[in-house]
């Protein structure tokens, strides 16, 4: 049996030879919430009432770490937090994370192990252990393994319910996060709980994990009362993960341990480490989930039924449900400056962004309307919206990947207008970032300066473009616009040429490392 | 019992003493297709199929000038042809209607009526009456009296039905054309048919007018074949038309007949009459419609039960049923480059505008797609639009009378972006066309010329900006910008400054006649 520290000195006991580390994993495809997640835009970063749903999970994550907060700081190990990501988000994580993160930690270092391309669960895992231990030499921390796209509420049942598992961990267990069924859904992976596990109250050994089951099992487990969902959040030490991973999937022990080896951008820790891969290496990883290499096949597997209401938002039905409905049935979620004007309808979801949207008569239906593609389904039909983007895909649509606002290292671009000839873009440039030096063969620019301030490169010319200043720049021209200052740079664009697409760039250099 | 010519004698009947003038009445609202159609843009001028409505129309008109063509254009009378309308629309309407008249009549003349607001058909025909007697001193011209927003087909069958009509009218009568009922529909007018026309077959004596019936009614009128719908349009010596106000409805024809003689701008001819009033005179006109005042009050009516398939576009579901329905009954209109994907919808329709639409698994819905408004609809809820547009009117929305696109006189201007601090706008001006003289006091522009050239003036300056040149124009600068060449010119403005409506303009120039 394992041995499980005292509840009250969890926190030393914690932070000294097991710091806390949250290993956030942010997964890709958006096509269940399409045209609202795209490819580049997932459904990690959808804003769910006021924050996005990775910003959430890290300020949960952190709401842990402060728990230790104290020991934490004062110990040498710092505060770490990791995002498991693909490499193609790197700054929209680091935009949306680094914030939230240095508002509730102001001494926490945020980290990045970004993949060349996505090998399910076990493999990041893995590579997080083994880059824990990297970071961390002769300690053995305790990886809180959390899903990027989950609403969890109230934040304080979650500390508790993660305090529970952490606990678990220290005690030698894979410990899993249990979510309480609340309908018989067969989405859903479910664990059968065994024993209370001795000494920590509120943890259960497990009997057996369960794959998705059919309706009329999933309503037996419902009513049976042994069952939770399996939530893939985990609370593991870094030496179980890689002990377990050799003895029950060594395949991925081995391939990970060799594809850790080559890891580059593993140094330092004060800035934050951004680890990569070789993509040709990174496709060695077995494409496993943790859940069937490691959890199914160990015996020292623990559960903790969480007490926090949670929802993985795995269609609009979900989102629409975390608004509030009025006396019709009614749920409205504005992003932009539109407005909703409904005569008669009954039970609606209208995801609103800047236009006016009326709705006459309807009885659940589900618009969801972004600037350059609007979906009007059937409430019902929620699961099938994926089916849509499979059209697209088949079609070539950029709308499967892009939204008119593209996110790039130094800030957003979005396209206004896109015409015969002309193409008008806003652009917008965080403080101190820059453009990469560039040059187009195809297109000449109007450069409009509507906001801040831009230092401007022309040629051999270098100024400074002020609010309600312009400048041109001609095709062939060598240019580099930067934001000097510290408000945003807000900037339109008007190209003009035969050819106007993004792939006419020539990049001389760049502070992002894309030239 | 009146004295109809013959119809082998009617082209050169009608143009010798007769003329063949149509009176397209041009009415405003646009309630009921909202959101494609709004107050300054009101549905004459939707498209549907290829053309708008008053195109379609004015082309019809123009093929029943035709069938009297060569007459006209030996004769000394010329051909015209006159549009009634809100005086807002000027510009508008000579867009939309005068390139469709000189294509098909390349002699014919355009000439407006401008309303300062709408009275109702009897003044506007009156108007028209005393208009086409003033223009043609000492003949008696035939007014074609056609509504600018029904759809007809097809056009033989039109010109059928108006000759008749014109016979009619030639022979004395107060003509209106009937149309075949095909529903017991209960918004319409309806017309007892009484007994056939001695020498004119397909003409009937009219036994009396029904205002709009109860449903019950209707369907006894449809099932009794003895009833047809007044379709507001009429075929009407202009002596015979002032003849009957005067008699039937002589406050009509004395205010009709003091408005008219203070009217402006009814000299000439060649370049078209573009007739003005005082507003407060002409609101001394009565708001009649010329059935009440004149039709169901005279014994000389006559009916043409017309041959042709009609409708009044009186709503999304009439407007859904002028497209080819697939097999499962969906339709579409598509005006931009918009995409639909479709998966398992029955019976919907899709007015598509720039952006992809999803619809899944969606019965019997309406979804109206336009840049700045969206509108979906149970599709039987089509008559209640209007009370969408009743809501947005309380609200003072914009939407109401406005799309992001707005006619002028010299062509049209495209809000692409309104922003904190700044607006973007496309502007389309016109070969030859020229905006005012102005100034701003509280803006700034930037000009990016991306197609076509401009002449600019520029405080004491006047420059040519080509294709991909720009120019600024500091807050109070007089400015001005002309078209000089023979393509339209397309420029980008960037507007920069702290307020940035349209009522920050000095107009010092107008060739339009607005300064």
């Amino acid at each position: 049996m394992p041995n499980f520290p005292a509840t009250h000195t969890l926190a030393s006991h914690a932070s000294a030879k097991h710091p806390v580390i949250p290993v956030i994993l942010c997964g890709g495809a958006g096509t269940r919430l399409w045209p609202l997640s795209r490819k580049n835009f997932p459904k990690p970063f959808l804003r769910v009432g006021n924050a996005s749903l990775i910003a959430q999970t890290v300020e949960r994550a952190a709401a842990v770490m402060a728990a230790y907060g104290n020991a934490a700081n004062s110990g040498q190990t710092g505060q770490n937090l990791l995002l498991v990501s693909n490499e193609s988000y790197q700054f929209l994580l680091q935009d949306e994370c680094a914030p939230v993160l240095g508002k509730a930690l102001p001494n926490a270092v945020l980290h990045q192990i970004l993949e060349p391309n996505g090998r399910n669960t076990a493999p990041a895992i893995a590579l997080a252990a083994l880059w824990s231990q990297t970071l961390q030499q002769g300690l053995d921390p305790v990886l809180l393994v959390l899903p990027a796209d989950h609403l969890i509420s109230p934040i304080d049942q979650f500390i508790q319910t993660a305090q529970l598992a952490i606990q678990a961990a220290l005690g030698g267990s894979l410990a899993c996060f249990g979510i309480n069924p609340t309908a018989p859904e067969t989405g859903f992976g479910y664990i059968q709980k065994g024993e209370a596990l001795p000494n920590l109250p509120g943890a259960f050994s497990v009997q057996r994990f369960v794959e998705k089951p059919s309706q009329a099992v999933a309503l037996e487990y419902l009513v049976s009362g042994q069952y939770v969902w399996n939530g893939g959040m985990f609370a593991l030490k870094a030496s179980d993960v890689l002990k377990g991973l050799l003895e029950h999937a060594p395949d991925v022990h081995q391939a990970a341990t060799q594809v850790w080896g080559n890891v580059k951008g593993a140094q330092g820790q004060a800035q934050g480490q951004v680890c990569t891969f070789d993509a040709a290496e990174f496709n060695t990883l077995p494409d496993i989930s943790i859940d069937y290499a490691l959890m199914e096949r160990s015996s020292n597997v623990a559960v903790v039924p969480a007490a926090f209401q949670w929802s993985d938002i795995g269609s609009w039905a979900a989102l629409a449900e975390q608004n509030t409905a009025d006396s019709d049935g009614n749920t409205v979620q504005a992003e932009g400056r539109g407005e909703l004007i409904n005569i008669d309808s009954k039970g609606t979801h209208v995801q609103m962004a800047q236009r006016t949207v009326a709705t006459l008569g309807l009885t659940d239906i589900l618009i969801v309307d972004t600037p350059d593609a609007l979906l009007v389904a059937d409430k019902s039909r929620h699961q099938d919206v994926k089916k849509v983007v499979e059209v697209l895909k088949a079609k070539g649509s950029p709308l499967v990947d892009f939204h008119p606002t593209v996110h790039r290292p130094w800030g957003t671009y979005t396209v206004l207008e896109d015409s015969n000839g002309y193409k008008i873009k806003r652009i917008e440039v965080k403080p101190r970032a820059s453009l990469s030096l560039q040059m187009h063969h195809h297109r000449s620019e109007h450069w409009i300066v509507v906001s801040g301030t831009a230092e401007v490169t022309n040629g051999e010319n270098v100024f400074l473009v002020r609010k309600n200043e312009s400048t041109y720049i001609p095709a062939g021209n060598k240019h580099r616009l930067i934001n000097p200052g510290k408000t945003l740079l807000v900037m339109i664009e008007v190209q003009s040429g035969d050819y106007l697409e993004e792939d006419d760039i020539v990049r001389f250099d760049d502070k992002y490392g894309r030239a």
